[in-house]
């Protein structure tokens, strides 16, 4: 059970790329960051491509305003002359400036904690994973939906064959706040629009990522074998960016799946999905209600599991923090993604081979396999929505 | 509201081929049809391919012994010497039968009421709709799980507006009872199953036809231009027929969809759900809560509407029985489509076209549209789950 | 599995006292009574005061006119001469009327089905339980709401220890459809705020008593030893019948228990539901899903069981009727105990005590039961909410 | 909206009484106090009466071994001879040290953070809130289940006349994890059922003193008059002391209430319910679904308000963190009281009375409200569950 006790011997000296007042993102980073204070400690940051604002927000965080940065380049710069500069950077920026900056951050030395999608493509990917290779460097990647205790159970559950043989991968991503053409006019929302800016696709990379890490997580031994999506621009000035798509894949074991990704999903308040079937039982996820798991046997009364009780799989209790009957949110998913790349960091730093091999968290590897499902899924999209090889 | 009171001017003298005491289903076509005595009364019946066990079941139905029959011609011939002989005939025999026992069933001047599937081609479906307007009769169809209170209410809320603007359908008709192959070895199975009885699919015509016309009774003013159809035999020794199949939809005004028809969805036991998404607001009903619709507006608390509660639209208070807070099941379902089926005979009948022509009910047109959705189900699943044009 | 066959040798001769076109009621007593039309088949009535609207009612259910009759009193003199006249009576009016057409029904020679609460006094009780006995005739008492499956499969759960030592009995039944004033200027609620038509309690005795019957069918084997009442006159007007009443309840075995019953529970559509703790796991029903059962093992994973699944005990699917899946509603509630009733009736015109001891249905007892509680609750309450013992 | 900017010039440098190692109180208040870092900062821990185990422990969380004490006489002393001394203290031992602690706290300068019940007699509460005033002090009490964003939005509708008036409260704080005596051997219990250190009361100090707490928020217009409480020890070694108890509310303005506090609700996992009812619409929160918020209008279809959604109130918006569609739980709860209080030690510290009024947080009144709470409740019990006018 987590409870703050420090599982690598200092904190991380942390800075961040982005995250500042005007979104929404960088306030989850520091809260699952700082969570405890015994795995990042925040030092520096060029949150803002406003500096003054930059100055006054980093000011409000706590920080020394001679570590507020004007832009990343330097913040790399000063940190790497100062004895305590940052060890760890995250980015948190729009998607056309990540490859760009973790490259960068990589260079100055720095371990990196990335926004998803991590890049455009999976060449990109591959470069940058052996240049973290050779730095000898970490790289997560914030599929900070998905640290949820009970992923890890589900992923006993379908290790230890409580499902029997995989049949069916349901995954769901969906919110309506996209709705009206309205949504696009603010800040936040436009540069994910803008093919510049986000990249060959809008909720694909922005949603469907996590929920597709997700079912890697929980279904490690089976892999996509081809693809099918089908893709729509609603507000047609999103186009050729989509705000729906609708995939459909086969997988190696004779499996199949279903995706379903939108922002459009006008109404709905319910978010991620998750439904693993089985020759022998279900389970089902959501993560609006991170704290329940739903367990369907065939043939026998439905069982809704309880984070945090006895009864889960050591796994599904490994990142229990506040007791069953004490609910979890997001910020707890997000605690524990950061606390696994710390202590990543920390293995990779002493050399710790073994650690990190044994170690689950939102790898490089991770980010370029969500990479290369968006890449799939355009390529299909483009195609007319056909069967392709997923590559 | 209905309470019984009588809506033609005397019930209609019905037998029924099929439906005896070894399946399910043959109840509840009498909990529907004879639901308050005064749409249908239960007159002769050829239940059971098992003779003495027609005799024994029908007196226990409270039938006279001289009315239980063979088979179904004996049935026609006889009943139709008498004076008081049925009218009307329910056909509840696997789908392999039902072309030849409606043709004759037409040609001894009785209207009809069918399961569904129909027939395995919509040529059948045409040659016999020919047939029936030639001889003056009606075919009902019954997609019994159809009948709620609130899908009409859905119907009004689409036509009204509410939603805005159609742009997603999720249809899904889905439960596990099938996921071993021992579920084959029931004799109320064992025909599903086998191409000669069952048709050209399983579960596509078992179970997806009801919601298809659920969806087509919701949004009447859109129809699919293109069909995408992934269809599985999980079990082997059902190929090529069909226990799970996904579709994707494209419909004429730009809205797409999606369909997950399954009996190896292993402890599901949510069965039936729509969604209608639109551009301002989403509706979502599962037939096994069916006193309950979600209307989700976006940007606005979710709304839960109760039946039977005056909030409703007209149409969709019209075939209210017992009052919101009191619980209605599929049996009113049943009724309802029944007592719709009866006022088309009656009008029918008395020749009442205008009457006949406002009414709501599953008739031959819907028999024929659900054996296309089949077809081009299957059509575009054996070419490999491409996208064919909706025919 | 209830499929219609009959369970008696013919449907029982039956008529009905009130339960006119005017209320909701009656429709509910003959969709229960005539489902299948083995049980019973109706035949006369006096469903209204105004007996134009009486005769133009039943020839609309059916009946020929010239068996409805203007009142009771005449139903039971004409019918009394004919061969065929009826057998059995259901008694659907206001409460205050109860008593006296009960007592001239058993006079007349007829079994008797009356609505709840019973009658106004214990002692009225058990002077028509010991009239009945005298006339070799049966009272059945419609606890219309307590009749679904699944609250037998809970007796069977507690009989069998499957929740352990009962400790706490948690009951419920309220709704808000009375939180306004305006409300009572309806004539259907008009009558129940009235001590003269109503008795000494309104929801009290209106609602309570089925959620009572239903705990005694559940834990027959505790009683009630002190109870204590507070009940309130939210609408100044009602007083001093209440429209809300919450109940302290101490049982023989020291397990304690709660009742709510209102309706001025604003906006709430949850209605009826039932609590038991015991000391190992807890079941919870609630009947607006019928098709649910909560069992909750203290450190198991939280169970949902199933309406007509194999797992549940014998007695849970007795009265199945439609299978797993296929949704039930309040008249499978009202056709179950309907048909227990003729059952009931059947074996006592047979001399078949045996089969009558063995049969639950709600009888003379349980109406007795039930005046009682509404009787005990009153005199707690009256005496300005404090404990009372239990007679 | 809160993004982990500082409210109060710079964090209160903090220190903690228990909450050590062994318990699970603890990680709560660390986790809602060092949310952000912009609040608290913590700096010192008499954290368990094990000095190693306190050493060990304060080392792991990252303090300064020097500041690790072996009791609280020792901390106060020990920090009030630093420049940089703690400022603020946090109690979270058993309830019957809390008086002594709090009383030492005060004398040594400090601001008092404490666990609920604050202490076992009113007589006590006064004395202290005298001594903090007269010290310039501020005491928060940690009732840390209170403080999720909607519980202000509950209280801006009933201010607002969303409900009409209020006539009935329904509280609810129930669990089954004490089920069996078995439980009571964990020594984190051990305590919470002898009256030596739990005081008067068990569940109705441990647990209902939370809701009780969260109904003054909501309703604070009206206040109870009488009360009629009963409480049991299923488990007999634990009497005196209750496992369970149920409550009758009388209220000024003619309201009723209840409240079913409980560690022997076999099974149950929904914890906290509260449900206010009105003469127009009701409102109900259940804290394991604390980003959900049920609104039913009567005669309207049922509202479920989302957490972070514009339409709530400006009060119901207030401590919103995460954004709608983002789950809070738990630790935002304790998270939110923690700023709250933080914010009321700085206003004190600098004199800003309009602030500090203005200010809704669990004070010192809110700490003596609860005991008064409890003992309302044991008169009442202890006089065998009768009427007391509550003092």
């Amino acid at each position: 059970m987590l409870n703050g006790e420090k599982k690598i011997e200092s904190p991380l000296r942390w800075g961040m790329v982005g995250g500042g007042r005007t979104g929404q993102v960088g306030y989850k980073h520091r809260s699952g960051a700082l969570r405890d204070n015994t795995a990042f400690t925040l030092k520096a940051g060029a949150f803002d491509i406003d500096f003054d604002r930059c100055k006054s927000f980093g000011q409000n965080l706590g920080l020394d305003v001679s570590r507020c940065y004007p832009d990343y380049k330097t913040m790399f710069l000063e940190e790497a002359k100062r004895k305590d500069g940052i060890e760890v950077v995250t980015v948190a920026t729009p998607n056309g400036t990540h490859y760009e900056i973790v490259k960068a951050a990589l260079e100055a030395g720095l371990h990196v904690i990335c926004e998803k999608p991590l890049f455009f493509k999976t060449a990109q990917g591959e470069e940058i994973k052996a240049l973290a290779e050779q730095k000898g460097k970490i790289i997560g990647v914030t599929y900070g939906y998905t640290g949820h205790p009970l992923v890890l159970q589900m992923r006993s559950m379908v290790r230890n064959g409580d499902l029997g043989d995989i049949r069916m991968i349901e995954l769901q991503y969906t919110h309506g706040f996209n709705s009206a053409e309205e949504s696009d006019k603010v800040d936040a929302q436009k540069w994910r629009v803008d093919p510049k800016t986000a990249g060959p696709s809008f909720v694909l990379g922005d949603l469907s990522t996590h929920t597709y890490y997700m079912s890697r997580l929980i279904c490690p031994h089976i892999t996509i074998k081809q693809i099918l999506c089908d893709r729509q621009s609603f507000i047609k000035s999103r186009a050729p960016l989509e705000d729906n798509a609708y995939c459909l894949m086969r997988y190696d074991n004779g499996a199949v799946g279903r995706f379903w990704v939108s922002s459009v999903n006008a109404g709905s308040m319910s978010s991620q999905r998750i439904r693993i079937v089985g020759s022998r039982a279900s389970i089902e996820f959501t993560d609006t209600q991170p704290n329940e798991l739903i367990y369907e046997i065939q043939g026998e009364p439905i069982q809704k599991m309880i984070r945090g009780m006895p009864y889960l799989y050591e796994e599904g209790l490994e990142d229990e923090r506040l007791g069953a009957l004490h609910s979890e949110g997001l910020i707890e998913s997000w605690s524990n993604i950061y606390l696994r790349i710390a202590m990543a960091i920390d293995a990779k730093n002493r050399g710790d081979t073994k650690s990190l091999e044994s170690l689950i968290y939102p790898d490089i590897d991770a980010g370029i396999d969500g990479i290369r499902w968006v890449e799939n899924c355009v390529k299909s999209a483009d195609a007319g929505a056909v069967w392709v090889d997923f590559e």
